[in-house]
């Protein structure tokens, strides 16, 4: 995953660089679309992601403003995967899913690429040290140990009761427009949906998109686990003018 | 293929559960891109691909705007490869191109992820399904025969003569803006096109782009059997301010 | 590496021709958005692309104008890769990173696909030859051997000196805004850089974007060995309204 987009070969470079390190490896794509240096998208986007994969699997996640900067590059393993990332919060969600077991600072330079440039170290550390990993070395050969409660979080608050509602946001808004809040199930105590509130407007909960005539707006649990606010053949974000951040509120069909 | 897109990270997701139950498998992406919803431009896709690709393939796409619904969800065997769609006509054109053989209704929850989601059929259900498969689960394990005629299609009226012009209309437009027709070769009984038209436009016939003046009209016979309107070094449907539907005529050299 | 874009199913049907000859073939996209048609961009991308990928590998190029015309098809051996391409200038910046050993004219009809179309040659000729060279045939059989003198170039002016400044221009513009100039660190003669400027705007030499506050520009020495010219947490290219072939002058910090 990185914010460098498809139209540059900036990841196809990554791509080659692994490869040339470790032949053969079997390398998907997450997203490479994040939108340009923002860690909370992206982190959205990881944390969203890495339950579904094999155990084992290397997550390289780039979104690095701080590039060329001191901010240090991370390996961290967690209890089923490998996250390869700069040190900027870009872990933060995907570390509620499945927590740190041991963090290395990357800071042995014999598996980074030589000369390392001042802004690309997706390919000059990110990509050579997947690959190295890749190719069977143990992360422990590849940095130093360092605390796991140093790693840099943002703040993610989780949904708040306000009365018999439920407060939380948007986390994330995909290309149709759907809008991820920030409430799980876990959240609502048991508790039925009636409605979703964003502003003004007023989205039923429903169990399919079809389940509300077309351009009505529903509210539904998405395939992550979240409440997602949608509108049936269309836009919700669009027409709901909502961003990352807006706040939504959470009606039940009965008192607690 | 899917309508998903790459900014979000549905389609790594997908790739993510195949290769957690057949790992090793090669992946090819046809495209994400199709319309938001929009199942004829998905069949058009589709149906231009299946023949380029070995015997045996293992196609899943996934446009499906009643996910969540009683819609099902189908395992096709065709002369010479496997399709796993839902059933609301993405299947029709490239049915046209390799005839259903059998056809299986997937309904054994056995093979797809547990906790099938509401809005996430690609990932809970065809994912999975196209993984077991590919790890070698037989097509008839994997769901309840059905009958042939009974999958969903949509109409795709074929061109009509109209005195000596062949009328037909634009299927497809690809992001050169060639307008791909539904006009193909056996439709002209032999004869020698002259020039399409489009409205009052007229584009003569031409065995290559640069065989026209830059920024000139032109008729071609495409890449996938069908002709084509384009405009050297430019984009034919902004010129012509084409869509999807757009009537065209075409005249030939010698009367029939 | 195409501009045939990841909308239309064009690229997936390439490698599904490949694959049909060559199962088991490792596919890297490099780009598939080079702008339309726009050979120079297309030929930066491949050359910044070509070092960082594994000896032998074969670079598949289709930015093709002129296909249907008497354009040749190339098979060109590097010093250390095979590029396959049309002859129309897209290989010129890559052979300055790599030199020709020997070139190939691909007329051997066999090697590519039964009925090549007068359109898609990026299928029928570039991805069918790929596949057979992948899958063990000799570039000698594939082709009429040619004078490497004879591929088709484009001009590419390297920088001038202007009293004690250097003259460059902007080479290409990445999805960032940054802009990469013709200018190389063997340029300078081995002075310190002290600032670029783009017609009225400073843009002071940097070793990291964050080194200059957000919303300010900076010139850098960027991935490929080039300056480049970026604004912190922004676009140069908007900000500055560059565009590929804006001149760039490079001012130093003592005097030659």
């Amino acid at each position: 995953m990185t914010d460098f987009g498809l139209r540059d070969p900036y990841v196809g470079i990554m791509k080659g660089v692994l490869l040339g390190i470790a032949p053969g490896t079997c390398i998907v794509d997450l997203s490479h679309d994040v939108p340009p240096q923002d860690i909370r998208q992206g982190a959205f986007a990881l944390a969203a992601a890495v339950r579904w994969f094999p155990e084992g699997t290397i997550h390289v996640a780039v979104v690095d403003p701080g590039v060329g900067t001191e901010r240090k590059a991370l390996l961290i393993e967690t209890s089923r995967s490998v996250l390869l990332l700069p040190d900027n919060g870009l872990a933060t969600l995907a570390l509620e899913q499945e927590p740190a077991v041991t963090v290395w600072c990357l800071d042995r330079e014999e598996f980074f690429l030589s000369d390392v440039s001042r802004t690309f170290h997706g390919r000059d550390v990110f990509a050579s040290v997947a690959g190295h990993l890749a190719s069977g070395r143990r992360a422990d050969e590849m940095g130093t140990s360092m605390d796991r409660l140093r790693i840099v979080e943002f703040e993610s608050p989780p949904p708040s009761l306000q009365g018999d509602r439920l407060l939380g946001e948007v986390l994330y808004i995909d290309r149709f427009g759907n809008l991820v809040t920030s409430i799980l199930q876990r959240h609502t105590g048991g508790r039925r949906i009636d409605r979703a509130e964003v502003g003004h407007a007023v989205a039923p909960f429903a169990t399919s998109y079809q389940a509300v005539s077309s351009g009505t707006l529903l509210s539904i649990w998405g395939g992550f686990g979240y409440l997602e606010v949608s509108l049936n053949m269309g836009s919700a974000a669009e027409y709901l003018r909502a961003r990352v951040g807006s706040p939504i509120r959470v009606n039940f069909s009965e008192p607690s």
